[in-house]
C-alpha cells in the first residue's frame, strides 16, 4: 500500500519566510544536522547506518556502483562518484534513470545500484531500479520520504530525513543526500581501509562541522540579495566548476533554470575552453566555485580566461582568499572544508542566488511553470 | 620530433565553398567513406583494422573502457559508449579528460583507456592518456592527424583519416570519429560473440551505406538554410534525444554555442521535465532528434510535452514519419537506418543548421571568437 500524506500548503507555516524554497534553505543547518543525528558521532569516531548495517562489507566489496537518479538528484549521484572513487576507490557510474532502463544495462554480480530521489516515487527511477533488480543488482535506495516506493523496493537504504519539502526545487533534500552519500562513502572507505584512521576521524568530524559552517554562510543572504540584482535581467548564466564541484556547479544552474527561467548552464571549468568559451562577452554572467582544493590554481586560470572576455564573474572563495577576490566581480566566501565535503557548503549561496533572482523577476519561486515536484511520469 | 605541416589558411582551396565549414560539412560522404575504405567491406563481411589487429581479443575480453576527451571528441566518446555497451556488452565510461587527470582515477587490470582528439594535441586529452599509462591500462587512440603526439604515445590506435579540417568547429573530424567508432564496436562484438553472423552483417551493410545516406542528407541544405532563418535572432535553443541519439542533441547544441554564440544546450529529452522544461515558451526553440527507434514513441510524448508549452519544435525525423511531422513546427527528413548508426546521418542537417544560423547573424564561422581548432593548452 501507499502511505499518502494529505497536506494542506496553506496550513504548513512558512516560519515568517517569504517563500517555503527560502524557509527550507534556512533550515539546512538543521536538516544537515538531523540527516547526520545518531548516524555520526566524530568524538567516538563513529558512523552506523542502521539501513546498511547487513550490505557495509559487501558494499566495500562492491566491483562498480550505479547511481540512478533524475535531475537534482542526478547531481547528487555526481557528488558521490567523486565521493566513491576518492574516499573508497570503488569505480562508480551515474545514470540518467531514463536512460538506463532503456539501454539494456550491462549488470554483474557483485554491482550495487542506487537509487537517490527525494520523493522515493520518481516513475524512471523506480523503473531502473525494478530492471536493475530483475538483473540480479544488490538495489539500494537514498530517500527522503519514508515509506514511498523506492524505498520499499530496495534491499536497504538510508532515508535522508530532511523533513518534508515544500518548494519544487529542491534544496534541502539535496544537501540532505549529499549528506548521506558522505556519510557511506566515509563508512565504506573506513571499512575497506582505504582511508587511514586519521583521515577518517578528520572527515567525521568536518561532517559533523557542517550545519555550523552553513549557519555562517546564510548569514550572507543580503549580500547574495544585493548580488542578485545586477543579474535580474540577465538573459543567460554560466556555472562553473571542477572536480567535486563540478556536479555543484550543474546544481546551481539547474536551479536557476528552475526559478527564473534564464538559461543557465553548467560546465566543468575546463571544458570551457572546448567551446562554451565562445558565448563569453559583457553579457555573460559566469559563476566559479573557487574553494582552496587541488584545482584551485586551475580554475583560477579559468576565471582569467573569462575576466580576459569581459565575462562578469561571481565566485564562490574561501574567506580571505584575496587574490581571486581582487580579480572577481563579486565574491561570496565562505568557510574552508575538506575538500570532499565543499559540496555541502558551495551549494548554499547558490541556492540563494538563484532564489533572489527569481523573486527580483517576479517569479513563483515556489511552483516554478511546468514542473512538478514528484515526477511521477515517465 | 613533431612533424609539423605548414598550411596556409589562404593557400588551401574552399573549393567552392564560402566557409571551410561548408566544405566540410559536405565533404563528410566522401571522409566517412575515406574513413571505412580497406577497413570495412560488407560484401566479404569483413573488418580489419590495422592498428588493432593485435590488441582485438584482449579488448573483447576487456572489463571496462574508457574514453577519454574533450568538446566534440568527448560527445563521439558518448556515442561510443552506447555502441560498446550495446553491441559489444562491455561496460564504458567517458571522462572529461581535464576532470580525469585530476582525480586519481582507478585503474584496474584489463582496462582498456581509449583517447579521442582531432588534432592529437590536446593537452588534457593527452596527460589523461600518460597518467592511465602510468597505471598500465593498455591505451588506444582515435586520432585524425597521424603522427600527432597522441598517436604516438599509444600502444595502438586507429586514424580517421578525414582530410585536414581548417573550421575550427569540428564537423567531418566528428562523424570520422564516430565511423572509427562503430567500425571498433562492431569487430569487438564480432570477436567476443555478442552479436549474431546476421546482425554482423546488417550492420556493416548499414555502414556502408551511410555515405550515400548522408549524400542524401546534404540535399537539404536549402530547405535548412530556409529553416534558419526564422532563428537567425533567437537567444536560447535547447536540443533533445535520447539513447544513442542524447549525444548527438549535445553536439548539436555545441555546434551552436560555438559558432553562433546562441546559447544552446543538449540534454537527454527525459531530463528535461527534471528542471529544463521551465525554460519552453514561444521564445525558446527545441531541436528533437526524434527517428524511429527504440526511444521513438517516448521522443514523440516529450515533443507533445513542448508543444504543450509553446515551444517551437524543429524535429530531425525519418522519411515519411507524418505523426511528428503534423505536430511539430519544421520537420527534417532524413533516411532510415540502424538504430546505432543513426547518429552519423542525425547529426548532418544539425551541423548545416548551425552554419546558416550562424552565418544569417554575420559570424566568422571558420574562426569563431575565443576559440583555437587544437586545444595545446590546459
Amino acid at each position: 500500500f501507499i502511505q499518502t500524506v494529505e497536506m494542506e500548503l496553506e496550513s504548513i507555516e512558512k516560519g515568517g519566510f517569504e517563500h517555503f524554497m527560502l524557509k527550507e534553505i534556512f533550515e539546512q543547518p538543521k536538516s544537515i544536522g538531523d540527516c547526520m543525528r545518531g548516524r555520526l558521532n566524530a568524538e567516538t569516531a563513529h558512523i552506523q547506518l542502521g539501513g546498511l548495517i547487513n550490505h557495509l562489507e559487501k558494499l566495500a566489496k562492491a566491483k562498480r556502483i550505479v547511481f540512478v537518479a533524475c535531475g537534482t538528484s542526478w547531481h547528487a549521484g555526481l557528488v558521490g562518484e567523486y565521493l566513491f572513487e576518492e574516499l573508497a576507490r570503488i569505480n562508480v557510474e551515474v545514470e540518467y534513470a531514463s536512460e538506463f532502463r532503456y539501454r539494456n544495462p550491462i549488470i554483474k554480480e557483485g554491482d550495487f545500484v542506487i537509487a537517490i530521489s527525494q520523493s522515493g516515487e520518481t516513475a524512471d527511477t523506480l523503473a531502473a531500479l525494478e530492471l536493475a533488480k530483475q538483473k540480479g543488482a544488490t538495489i539500494l535506495g537514498i530517500c527522503n520520504v519514508v515509506g514511498s516506493s523506492i524505498a520499499r523496493l530496495t534491499d536497504a537504504g538510508v532515508y535522508t530525513h530532511a523533513g518534508p519539502e515544500i518548494g519544487v526545487a529542491s534544496t534541502k533534500a539535496f544537501t540532505a543526500q549529499v549528506t548521506v552519500l558522505a556519510m557511506i562513502a566515509i563508512a565504506t572507505a573506513k571499512a575497506k581501509g582505504t582511508i587511514d584512521e586519521g583521515e577518517y576521524r578528520r572527515l567525521l568530524s568536518e561532517m559533523a562541522a557542517v550545519p555550523q559552517k552553513v549557519e555562517e554562510i546564510l548569514k550572507l543572504d543580503a549580500d547574495i540579495k544585493d548580488i542578485s540584482k545586477l543579474f535580474t535581467f540577465a538573459s543567460n548564466f554560466i556555472f562553473l566548476g571542477r572536480g567535486i564541484n563540478f556536479p555543484v556547479a550543474l546544481e546551481g544552474a539547474l536551479k536557476l533554470k528552475e526559478i527564473s527561467y534564464i538559461h543557465a548552464e553548467g560546465y566543468p571549468a575546463a571544458e570551457m575552453k572546448h567551446g562554451p568559451i565562445a558565448l563569453i562577452d559583457e553579457d555573460m554572467p559566469v559563476v566559479f566555485i573557487a574553494t582552496k582544493d587541488s584545482s584551485y590554481e586551475k580554475v583560477v586560470s579559468n576565471i582569467q580566461e573569462v575576466k580576459a572576455r569581459k565575462g562578469r564573474v561571481i565566485a564562490i572563495i574561501n574567506h580571505g582568499d584575496t587574490e581571486v577576490k581582487n580579480m572577481v566581480d563579486f565574491a561570496i566566501e565562505i568557510p574552508t572544508s575538506h575538500e570532499m565535503i565543499t559540496p555541502l557548503l558551495a551549494s548554499i549561496p547558490l541556492q540563494l542566488l538563484s532564489y533572489h533572482i527569481a523573486v527580483l523577476r517576479g517569479r513563483n519561486v515556489d511552483q516554478p511553470r511546468n514542473l512538478a515536484k514528484s515526477v511521477t511520469v515517465e
